[in-house]
């Protein structure tokens, strides 16, 4: 039995990643553009930059997150011709600033961002960097409202693409990719049961709802925290018992924020959490579950299975925080991050975009909405490679569908 | 034991409206003003109505379909001082038609909208009506569709408020009205399960997937056709099949178009279904099914239980048309529309519509959305009604989602 | 546009009876004998009357259950030579004793029995109709519980089979027939929506299950009461909350009992209740909500919708009892009864348990199970009309399962 | 941080056991008994043998599979007095069977087994062992059957508790062990999504329809194959699909079998598969999958992904097999087994069963069932440590319950 390449697994189920590789490779859109990819460095990214590679691209790689870097796929993208990267796994808070800043001393002419991590360090700090690039493409919620920021700011110096609010990226990376690996790892990390436990979720977002259903749906109890009275009566009419997370705190068994916002599980819920609660992060970076405030209240900590740090309290209760309050999706001992079908479509959204700004009409400086017809596109290849169909228009319905006088049948 | 009014049993069921009916009593905010109710006249709507006869306005109220009268509840209407009916129940076309005109010769100020019936009128053929009104509110996907195509057509007279493009509308109306009320109604309708049919979805909006996913919950298959190609990748990812409607409705025993379009389901795939087919429309009008094809196709017709015409086909098999092709749940033999606490969220939002065009800023003529502030306002009343909770933005957590430095941790 | 008779459209949807009726008529079981049957006497019921006596027998008809029966399907019947009902729309309860034992005057020879009705009256009060009789069959967990109880005591007189404790039955009419018409019929009588109730459903056998998980698939919160505590932990498992009924009078908005057991849901928990809570009976009888406190503690009724008595508390709550407590899936205003394609699994058992002791091997007298063979028998049947498939067992398979030796790897 | 020793995390979710810890070690039931414990060797298991060690035994460990075995829990059970292992972490076959006999050479008194392990080969070739033993206990399927077999063979020489088939074993460790710890193997394993996948699930017994209900509940299509018509049906009414497997192999993305069977997916199967099919045995040892027909059938083999063995058929398909088709949720490359807190309820029934057998009245040679009090007492401790409750029967229920006369209302 032979070993292939890292990537061989992540492609055999990133149908349309193949499929603009193939198109790509024909039609070379990224000829003599250097581009930048900042991602979790996991055998899919490898397939991402691989694609982008193959439209003619001199590719740059570095890492979005310093724990979350696998060591084949670097070693196998470096052995490449035409890709490097700027990483190694398990890097330092300061070793991952360092390697961000030498990706970007190379000027690359597009950058394909997550957390907005190197386009926020451009302007930051890198203002040449800044002048060179010709367009960005970001996949993050968290990332798109920094890009924003910084656009209302300072004014951001090219364009960039929002590829997380498009409806292909929102509701499959979000809803089915953090849903799904988020609630996995959390059983694989702790081999508890995820039936029979009240499993409380900050956030009725995509991630959140994602989170929730799938939860429901493998037989727990949900409670659904939220700022946004609309969403916590969905969570209400959805089955969820929608709870402030004071009030949640006191009966949930296992707590997974992803709002994107932090501090949302904090002193004040610990307080009234019951011994033995579980603490699992499924938003961004490490700050939804105040980890400083655990460090405060505890008396010390022990790590009864690997992935979990127990906070012994002084009343006498243990709280169990999974993978130091990063993303349980992604830095648990065996954590393999999203399902490798959903980064398939979040990253052909990141290369259409991308090609877009290589060879299509480039928008002015500032943040834009991904065009409709690329997520159609993008749509329309997942659809055929999944198997699925869908109608078309008869020119009858379109002109129905526009037509206010309903067909006609006027008064 | 005493009968009370008919509207008892919604007003207890419509805890917003009853909230909203104590502070209009209080505030008068429509005081000289004439408000046009157009609906499906059934005890819900009395409510609403009553509602907007407290804060002050008389009210006219007419029928948006002929069929879905209630007797009882025009009566009672009718025997409120300032409150004026042009209905009866099982109107013809004719009768129907000419009720809206006569309620429009009464030039009304204020128009409550279902399906744009009254407003769409009043531009074909009541230009004094346009004149004299101040605004209007449309609660119905295919009416603010029509609103915008008048708009851009001859220009909207005043300004008109999208209510069904509220979060709090469609959320709540289209997912669980529609979806749970289709269902109930024709499991009652035919006295046949869902559990263990292939219950074919057309469309995946927001009412398709209200229906596709409580028909999954009941324990159907579930298959949904659509048009857009990310709407059927959604329905594949949450466990539907997405099929063309050709191929559909070679495995389907139930169909439920709601796709605000027409002929959905029609001749070539009426060709294509089996002996005993069902069909139930949960759009809009009647016209998502295309029973004049059925019509064509039949050699026969029967009734063989009430509310189901069943059309022979030349071949020997039988489909069954559920209620001539019309809104299943609401014009069944013994149909009373969406649940209550439904139309309690639905029309709070159109009273605090209505109730900003008295008061408020009035925007110019035109179409548009509802101030998110008012659906905010509607969603907390509702959240507080049904005994949920949410939690508030602390400060420190405003400042993070505003500053894209995040938190002060520069590079 | 005819109308076809009462029971076409039942028997469009009851394909294994359809089957069984084709059989019978060849074959004649029943040539000679005269078979009761007792029953709700609706369209299905019909059906079965119908596959019964084209097997040959003389059918006597009684309803089980005073007000359910519908008056064109008794019309139907009678026009039929070979079966005679006992039985009106809506008897007083006097008539409907007296109904029963005038068809126990004519001493049939097998009994089709439903809640022991027939039997129970034979042992108390008909001893030569119990003389007479070959066997019998029973439909209900009640019914066979009864039987039991009969046994134990004074003797069976004549062999019966359990009906109720087959697999076919319990899984499909439990299950399917009373969790989902249950719920379709509270959703129509009080139009209000099951999406984001708390729905407490006492008890968790095959009913109670069967409610409970549909009314989670709709998008309710459940709460399940149990006796057995491996029941209770069960409903944990599967995302109910396991509570006492004291605790869930407290939290619950519509409240379902289908235990089999007496009282409920009494006093003590309607003291606890919120104002507006409802109560429906999905059990047996009238009795698991106790009527009589409610009338006790109330200080009037008013019946503020068809199908609900509201009972006025002296301290403002006001309690929803519909259907006056008796099951809610039979006796609304517009009920329908279980399912049809339930009822044609249910009718196909009680059809071939006759055969079986008209022309098969008669066991002695007492309660016995149904032969497995018959209980398969009808589920292929019924598979088979559904479009399902399954597989058989290989030889090897066989072998497999039979050798403890597991397939001669001896140690 | 210190590491607290391997057991802990495991003990913290076992409430049950740890109740039981303290009454045994309190009364002593095992004092004097040599208890010989065969079972995978993990954490859990661990808590179990000392569950058993504190109420007095010498406790002799073996495993029941090669290669399931974690090395710090058999060194820190061999650590503690009155412990002994007859393990190594990945064995071969032949040590395996090895330790196996050694373990019987001790001729322990007591026998808590899995799969029939150790009683099936005392009973073939150690009757010193078989003659010197007061007792066993069996936790799975496979094993009862086997009990079954010896018995009705040669006898079994001494009375064994078929704990397998009490309640609490079959609902809450084959539904939600085997169910929800499969589905998250497969997933974490594959790192591909369940939702949008097409899973086929061979058996719908205990384990199968919580694989089903669990997959399904995640967003999957799901296909059910059985044997047995009923089954099959209940599949259908449930909302899968209920197909042969030789239909089911066209379609399926993902197969589960959990028959208890052999070659329920073998060469006929094999041959019409998709490219990348996924097949992983949650059943037992690895025969469920006819791994020899693929190796058979196979041009080559590579492993694209650590845990899957990609066989490569001649005409370009790949078929992915996980753990060389051995337990999917015990045999992966992180695998932990089922969740504590359902080995929780197993260990405890195990636990009790053995309590009976050495202080309680000891039942005739050959296989029995577990009394239900003794079910009854686990799930009572089990349900209060959930937090949980339920009601107990009034004096009137239990009187109503047992009256066929129903309450006195006599004829």
């Amino acid at each position: 039995m032979s070993t292939p390449n890292p990537l061989t697994w992540a492609r055999d189920h990133a149908p349309v990643l193949a499929d603009l590789t193939d198109e790509f490779r024909e039609e070379r859109p990224f000829e003599g553009l250097t581009v930048a990819i900042c991602s979790h460095l996991e055998a899919s990214t490898g397939v991402f930059v691989e694609t982008i590679h193959a439209g003619g691209a001199e590719c740059l790689v570095a890492p979005s997150e310093p724990k979350s870097t696998h060591a084949d796929v670097i070693d196998h993208l470096d052995s490449r011709e035409g890709i490097r990267t700027f990483a190694e796994p398990d890097m330092s808070d300061r070793a991952f600033e360092r390697a961000q800043s030498d990706l970007l001393a190379e000027r690359p002419d597009l950058i394909a961002d997550d957390a907005c991590e190197l386009i926020a360090r451009a302007h930051a700090s890198h203002p040449d960097a800044v002048e060179e690039a010709i367009g960005g493409v970001e996949q993050t919620t968290a990332g798109v409202r920094r890009l924003e920021a910084i656009d209302a700011d300072a004014g951001l110096g090219f364009p960039a693409y929002g590829v997380n609010d498009t409806p292909m990226k929102r509701c499959f990376d979000n809803v089915h990719g953090t849903g799904e690996s988020s609630l996995v790892n959390v059983a694989q990390i702790t081999n508890t049961a995820l039936s029979g436990k009240t499993v409380v979720v900050g956030g009725y977002g995509h991630c959140g709802r994602g989170i929730a259903r799938k939860a429901r749906g493998l037989g727990a109890r949900t409670v659904v925290t939220e700022v946004d009275p609309r969403k916590a009566l969905e969570a209400h009419m959805d089955g969820h018992l929608a709870l402030s997370m004071a009030e949640a705190a006191e009966i949930g068994d296992l707590f997974v924020p992803s709002t994107g916002s932090r501090d949302v599980i904090r002193r004040a819920h610990f307080e009234r959490m019951r011994d033995g609660a579980q603490l699992a992060n499924a938003g961004h970076f490490d700050v939804e579950i105040a980890v400083d405030d655990l460090e405060a209240m505890a008396e010390r900590t022990t790590e009864p299975i690997a992935g979990v740090t127990r906070y012994h309290l002084p009343d006498g209760r243990r709280l169990d925080l999974l993978t130091e309050g990063r993303l349980v999706n992604l830095t648990g001992p065996n954590s393999k991050g999203h399902p490798i079908e959903v980064m398939d479509t979040t990253f052909a959204m990141m290369a259409v975009a991308l090609r877009e700004l290589a060879v299509g009409e480039r928008p002015e400086p500032g943040v834009h909405a991904v065009p409709d017809r690329l997520d159609r596109e993008v749509a329309d290849r997942k659809l055929a490679a999944v198997g699925g169909s869908r109608d078309d228009l008869t020119a009858k319905q379109e002109a129905y569908l526009s037509d206010w006088a309903l067909d006609g049948e006027a008064f």
